[in-house]
């Protein structure tokens, strides 16, 4: 039910998904429109199960309230059937607010986890890194910095097939006088926590040129940092397009480009890496973008299904696990063995 | 003798300018090294001083050591000819960390200002718009965002011509849950001091889009802004030329579509834009880009000429001043004056 394009693309991407994977995709929300929806595909030999959930968070509500007070929203009970056992993860591309709320109170946070977080793949001139967090945190802790550190790093080596992720902290340069109290004090801590995989601060420009494969800061910086980086390619390109238009001479130029703008188009798409994932809770948590459709719905449970089979969350566990015990137990340098 | 190119380019600059405009420029820096350069143009009936400066700052040196310990560095040699009235701007391609701390050593703020700002115009879809802080205080407190509010306006007046400039407050969204306790603090102060012309936060999205003249934020979040967008716009650019240069006929097309290209490039260039102002010291500053070349000199020159004969710097010490001494007697609703 969430998204700017529910239930229709949401339906045509799980109909798409579970054709090419032959996952089963449960679709939770108002069973009347979903299947109304369904029945506008050729299901045959697929398995889409529909699960009933009377509420919706509208994109326009308070999402903590409405998560709070409609305890049968279509989140809420997506995510209780992950709980019970009866699906591996959930997928929306509804309210981020909505799905933090509704994954804290559904969920819970993995014992030890500080807070949990918000988390994407983003490209860059060598492929893509690991961004966290994005926007669940915006007042954040140096510790919870720290801890990121290491939580990207596992989600880095299933999402992006990276042994040792190289893991730094974005500033605004490594000087004096740089920085805020907050990088200042998550330095040290996540030099302690990751050893020689913490390689510093990064500006933006080291960033981009792909210089980490995991960069943390607070969900604020974050947040702005995928919002601008949307709205200044959203904005070259529509100056280039003026541009070409405003020439004859450029417009055939650009017919014979096309091919080349395509190819740009799609290393730079965010199609591609689908869904940010809610780091931190007992249970994996997914949000694809609200103007989601078929295509981006297909991508985003792909990545989904890709965390299920990489055995993030018991990896996550595992590791989260043995370094509190050992924390509480003054063990050594365990931080190193993350 | 700041920045990557100089003193080659900077006095290159220098000339053009003096040449275009009339203006005597002093050029401060190591004099045998200056005038050689000047040797190496024709400046016949130009007025371009030199003024000799031992010492200077360098990139890799900790900015606000090197600038207390060299007390002759040419940025604090050129600060004090306008303190001393034989200059009106002081205009540096130099290290803005070196040109903060001297600019606050030499000027000192103008009574009543919390903290200097320093500030671009950026682009955007309708034209420009005015950003700060962009690096000079990485972490602020709420009042210093309110104030800004209202020094920044008076730049926007003088720099992009507003009657009544609109000012946002950068946050991610202006849902439950976003934000900052800065930015939730920086609200009411901002409404207080500006009235109805702020207009509340903006995401990224609507300031690319142009949605107010001024947008305000902690010099952590506006340093990481103005370097991001330089960087994704690089990182476009990089990723079309080498999609291009992979396929003959787009290269064949490119060819025919440069003028647009050009055309392009020029709207997004900080060319035009020249240099980065600090604002609220009793002196005016400016900080070009540290790569600027020749063109980018004169356009910083050019710029700085600007805010000198809008008189900038009287405009803003009377306001402030204004705002200051009515707030000191509880003048009922003087912020919206401003």
């Amino acid at each position: 039910m969430g998204g700017d394009h529910a239930p229709h693309e949401i339906v045509a991407g799980a109909v798409a998904y579970a054709r090419q994977s032959g996952h089963t995709v449960v679709l939770v929300g108002r069973e009347d429109l979903v299947r109304a929806e369904l029945a506008r595909h050729d299901t045959s030999g697929l398995d889409l199960p529909v699960v009933h959930a009377p509420e919706t968070i509208q994109m326009d509500e308070k999402p903590a309230m409405a998560a709070r007070r409609k305890k049968d929203n279509s989140m809420a009970v997506g995510m209780r059937l992950v709980r019970q056992g009866e699906a591996d993860a959930f997928c929306t591309m509804g309210h981020t607010g909505g799905a933090l709320t509704a994954g804290h109170m559904v969920f819970r946070r993995i014992p030890g986890v500080h807070r949990a977080v918000l988390t994407t793949p983003f490209p860059c001139v060598t492929g893509f890194f690991i961004l966290g967090d994005i926007g669940a945190n915006p007042d954040c802790r140096p510790e919870w910095l720290a801890q990121w550190g290491q939580m990207l790093s596992i989600y880095a080596r299933v999402r992006l097939q990276v042994a040792e992720p190289r893991v730094a902290l974005l500033s605004n340069g490594e000087e004096e006088g740089k920085g805020t109290e907050l990088t200042r004090a998550a330095e040290p801590l996540l030099k302690e926590a990751l050893g020689g995989r913490y390689i510093g601060v990064v500006e933006p420009k080291e960033m981009i040129a792909g210089a980490a494969d995991v960069v943390v800061t607070d969900g604020f910086t974050g947040n702005v940092v995928i919002k601008l980086a949307e709205a200044v390619a959203s904005f070259f390109l529509q100056t280039m397009r003026e541009e070409i238009m405003a020439r004859p001479l450029a417009k055939i130029g650009a017919a014979l480009a096309r091919p080349a703008f395509r190819a740009t188009a799609a290393r730079l798409d965010d199609r591609e890496y689908g869904a940010a994932l809610l780091l931190g809770l007992n249970g994996l948590v997914t949000v694809g973008h609200g103007r989601s459709k078929q295509d981006r719905v297909v991508a985003a449970l792909r990545n989904t299904a890709h965390l299920v089979a990489g055995r993030m969350l018991d990896r996550l566990h595992d590791e989260i696990t043995r370094t509190v015990r050992l924390s509480h137990a003054g063990g050594g340098d365990h931080e190193h063995e993350l």
